[in-house]
């Protein structure tokens, strides 16, 4: 199978907002995520940003990365990560990271036959969060 | 005990560059960081910068979180804490997000205590990292 892997534009928003909420369905989070449009020619989708370690210096987190299930097993979500990485090269980034759902067996294993280290269960590192009530009680402490 | 919480001037890099390495004997991973300053009137710092969740938008993700052991108790962690979820607030971010390693009992029984939910225990999220080699190989791959 063809496809082509290219940068996101303006036009592509629509498919890239069906794709956030069949993300958040296959997450088994739909209720965190209100969108409602359809169709597709676009199939997948990944979206990163920059952060930083004051160890390690700049770095890319993989927000997320999607590829419709019919379109799967094609090397498709393969190629749109080795692009991310890709980039990480060419800006100097010495760190790819991202978070994985640990029942996402197919995905987790994936990640870790192309080399990804699992920091939690290595290292100990646990993702936590701060929002609504509890995020604005702490705000109202700040001095 | 005075202290103020003020936003970082280029001159507190020796300061802040001496707790990096300090953060990095207390999260036993001193490898990971070669800093060789000393001397303090800076007794501590936070490091974030700004995320995006396609679920919920501008987030902010606090990548480090400092206290000299001899001014800890003292409530200096919780007011810098205090002051990016303030900037959360200011800024419109719904989420204030870091990590934390398993087995820092004290930190992680102080951010559960003030409202956090831990994501890893509760969602069962895991965070990853391709770097070295697995990353360069990575890159390779893309078309």
């Amino acid at each position: 199978m063809k496809y082509s892997i290219r940068s996101a534009r303006a036009q592509d928003c629509r498919d890239i907002e069906r794709m956030i909420m069949e993300l958040a369905l296959y997450e088994k989070m739909p209720d965190q995520v209100k969108i409602s449009h359809k169709g597709h020619t676009v199939v997948g989708y990944v979206l990163y940003y920059y952060t930083y370690s004051t160890w390690s210096g700049r770095c890319i987190y993989m927000e997320d990365l999607y590829v419709m299930p019919q379109f799967r097993g094609e090397g498709i979500g393969k190629a749109l990560m080795a692009s991310v990485a890709k980039v990480c090269r060419e800006q100097q980034c010495v760190r790819l990271q991202f978070s994985v759902l640990d029942w996402n067996k197919p995905s987790l294993e994936f990640y870790l036959s192309k080399g990804a280290q699992d920091l939690t269960d290595k290292e100990g590192w646990h993702l936590l969060r701060f929002d609504g009530e509890a995020l604005e009680s702490l705000a109202e402490e700040a001095p």
